[in-house]
């Protein structure tokens, strides 16, 4: 493709904004022809904030407009899998947000008219776009550290969202684990079983809604390793991202992000402030890498960095870990 | 007791030649007055070398001796069930190393005999008197981290032990993680349910011997927190020793320690040197001041730091664990 | 000013591109009208690059234009004293590079046009604006440390400019401590003395080229305290940037910035990645936010964060570090 | 020497106490014969507590003892030069407390009298015996940072002493930075020329006494280096012990040592513990290193490791560092 990948982008709500500004700013192969949105005065005012020059109505009007070549779908979940077979269909190559979908048969009907059209499909699982967890990716595939024999994710949120999303969310493990299940593939491969430990510890409320807001999993690697992935809905020092792979040689670990590399020193403490609080402090180089990243692959003709199979992996373990924990009992991803 | 504690000590190996220099040189309150071993030549030769003026010719005549008030139990592990029991019976106080014995009613007949004689009996679970878990220990006791949700200990050696020493060792759960277990319950309190996943992957050497040399542990607590246990036989950058607890209010989490402070900045990395490479360089303060406080509570006729029940739960844990991993579920301490 | 405030730039190198891209895609109070530079090819392709939608022929161009506002001057050293007293007579609020000028008549001139015309001037140290530097400043004015003792700033490049520069560039203490000058008076106030300790250490041919690679430079402050300035033109581990303040109660330091937080343990050592390398990977942050500010002042007629008199003190400083080198003696600031 | 180097020391006040511990407790080559001190009941409470066998009545008393090899001098300052003299004479080999006297003349005779009796003299600069000191001396020797450039030392006391002993102390220079001027030489070789500046900022009695609390000095090296050592006599954070040495292929610097390596993390800071707090926190273990290499160099027949030229140069440098104090002015060593 030697010209500009001309695209349209759905949903203008926090993330499409930011993937808006993104490509606007930040991506030069690229050309943002139009947005929408469900609510059209969020889409005109996005579009107007950023420059872009063209509000469609609706996301069929992007799907008809033959000079479009690529979608961003950061829409609600909820219309994922329609979005991407109607723009499969209409020859559109795909970035969709996370996830595809909560049940596998849509997200199997998503990937398989992906296949059929022949697009490119991109998932916007953005962490592996971050600096450090891409260093730790690094060090295991240079082999600085050898075979990785153990894993560890720390991933906790400063605090927990509304009760309104949590009862609509899925649940912690298909919600927030989800990055976390992506991010131990990304290091280390596949999966073969999970053991989920859980409770209700930050707010009873959560409870109520008939969630979880602490976690532990245990996750089986094929290769034979062994991980674990520790969230928490409430760190009240801020974002906690953290990951560890030890290996036969050595092992690589990322501390968090701050705002600033300042040490006070007084007579009752050495302190530093606090890490960034949260993804769109923390994140928001790895949004725009990934985008940049999908258009590359727009233009080379290449597999994007995380296709459609790695939208559903993490759905599969997701509900593993939902087994595990209502059975108590290891399980195994192959039962799902 | 006005006068100095005088005290008889058996097992002049490793351990048993620190607590020896301990005694003689940093606890003035404690009078050595004799050392033996099964092997008295080397019972001769540590008293040679830290100035103990006399070697018993065995165990019974350290009970014999009417002059001595406190025993200190260096010897074998199997040897150590029946010589609490002796020297319960001869109105001994006690000190013993960990474990007082792989089976429970060794145990249960040792912790029997000192209830009985109404002597005191310390374990020696050395770990707890480390100024970093005493610190972390502190944090959740101070409430500066409020209500513990979360634990995590990474504990791993720098190199497996002998063959032959992993053949007769009872086991990595056994051996190794019983101090974790300890320390699990000395920061989180008691421990409900665990659940291990382990596999060999540092030497399959270890493997054929019948044992494991890398494993995950999830621990449920009465509490109603859940832990980790990392544990590996090799880190080949030393003794890696972390514990962090995450709670309501905050985190307390402790890092390696180094023979010294110096960073090294190069054209290639920012570097500095590894940890202390294993537990004689990192925990000698640790050994040190376990038995300064056993002898502070005789002086003061009070309950020792490390119980004879804080002896015998480390080994429940330990037979769950190894339980766990055997059949591929959790297991509740109640099954033991 | 209700409206935009309207920006023309001239000098479209290195660091006029990135005022060009800050006050496009990250200032919505801005437009930029029109850039310029000497090379007008230049200019033509900086505002393709950015959007801009005007290049002007010359600078006059820009001032001749009533709808513009303000100007940002990034064009060559030598001709900003000109460039400020013509803005000014055009009654333009005025951005300029650091420095005003080598000579301090040329300075007063320039400052004495801005006075008359009752124009914004602000002169672009952009390290003030650099969250690591504004945090110390912070602790200062919260009273964090107490009163001011001590300082220390290091502040090393990776690399030396090609000797061609060098011979031009009115040598070390005017061309790269200038900055430090300007930190430490941003810190702590007024200097009244220096002592300027200096060497060719990196590379002889520096030293043919009349300069110095290698300087510490001890200054006594007005309000008492005492600092260092430590230059060396090349660290070869990448750009060193950290400053210390010492004080009644207590001390704030920073640290340098690094790419990521990952530490890679080996057999060998614990280790992670270098610092950023320069000032364009160090301090974009604070070029894109010494623009932000200067703009606010405009729109809300406030005195720019560093004013003229911040421009032409550290030109003073220079001057008498230079004196005190070549003389190897203290010098006071009211001997130049 | 085939047997135990026998030993008499004189002066039990802190660091005798230190050095009587570590003799009978750490160095088994050597054999404490003897302690004694202007004080019998301080020297007979020392001996009793670490089991030394014998008071002696006075030094006399030592080196009439013709089976003492070698006597540890921890008395008073202005006793040094005369008891190093008598020691020699009566063929003595010496271990000296620094500084061996404020005035060169008494150092000058002292020193004439240990070369015409050919016995060994070391002098106490215990910091050269550090683990980190030593650490960033080797990486210089090893090549790490190629050739030297820049040093600094941090040295900051965490209160200042009494007001009777800053009086008699010889002030900052002699009493405080002596050690300073000692690990410049121990780190980059002989200083050629000081520029000190200082002032009272902790304290005006200290000012009223004659002293003064706060000092940064730079030091120009015969090497070419150029260093600077920076003093307070209050942190109010702890013990601030750090060096930096800078070089062509890098740099190497060392931080302060802390009673832990936690880590708190709450809501409003990610903070640790203070700093050890004073030299008997950080320091011991140099304390007992510098003994053991006296006693071997007495053993094995070698040069000690600080010599009684190491004990004049920095008491050289603090005189020159007073002079350029008072008169503000860089002054050569070649000048005092």
């Amino acid at each position: 493709m030697s010209q500009k990948v001309r695209v349209g982008l759905v949903g203008t709500g926090r993330i499409g904004r930011v993937h808006t500004q993104t490509i606007k700013q930040r991506v030069p192969q690229a050309e943002l022809v139009a947005v929408t949105d469900m609510n059209l005065a969020a889409a005109e005012a996005c579009a107007a904030e950023f420059g872009v020059s063209q509000v469609a109505p609706d996301f069929q009007a992007l799907l008809d407009d033959p000079s479009i070549d690529a979608v961003l779908i950061c829409s609600a979940t909820d219309t994922h899998s329609t979005f991407i077979i109607q723009a499969a269909n209409a020859g559109k190559h795909i970035f969709c947000e996370k996830p595809i979908a909560a049940d596998l048969p849509a997200i199997d009907a998503a990937l398989a008219a992906v296949d059929q059209a022949g697009v490119k499909l991109m998932i916007g699982f953005n962490r592996r776009f971050d600096a450090n967890h891409r260093r730790i990716k690094q060090a295991i595939e240079a082999g600085e550290i050898g075979t990785p024999h153990l894993m560890h994710i720390i991933s906790r949120d400063p605090a927990p969202p509304p009760i309104a999303y949590v009862k609509v969310s899925g649940g912690l493990f298909f919600d927030m684990t989800i990055h976390d299940f992506d991010m131990a593939r990304f290091l280390l491969g596949e999966v073969t079983e999970v053991y989920a430990c859980a409770g209700v510890m930050v707010d009873p409320a959560i409870g109520e809604a008939g969630d979880i807001d602490t976690a532990v999993i245990t996750l089986k690697f094929a290769n034979g390793a062994i991980g674990t992935i520790d969230n928490s809905r409430q760190a009240v020092y801020g974002y906690d991202q953290r990951v560890e792979v030890f290996g036969s040689k050595g092992s690589a670990s990322s501390g968090n992000l701050f705002a600033d590399a300042v040490t006070i020193s007084s007579a009752s403490s050495v302190q530093r402030g606090l890490p960034l609080n949260f993804f769109m402090d923390r994140y928001i180089p790895s949004y725009q890498l990934e985008v940049t990243e999908f258009i590359d692959s727009v233009v080379n003709n290449t597999t994007p960095p995380v296709t459609g199979a790695d939208g559903r992996a993490p759905v599969v373990i997701a509900k593993a870990a939902i087994l595990s924990y209502r059975e108590n009992r290891p399980v195994k991803l192959s039962e799902i």
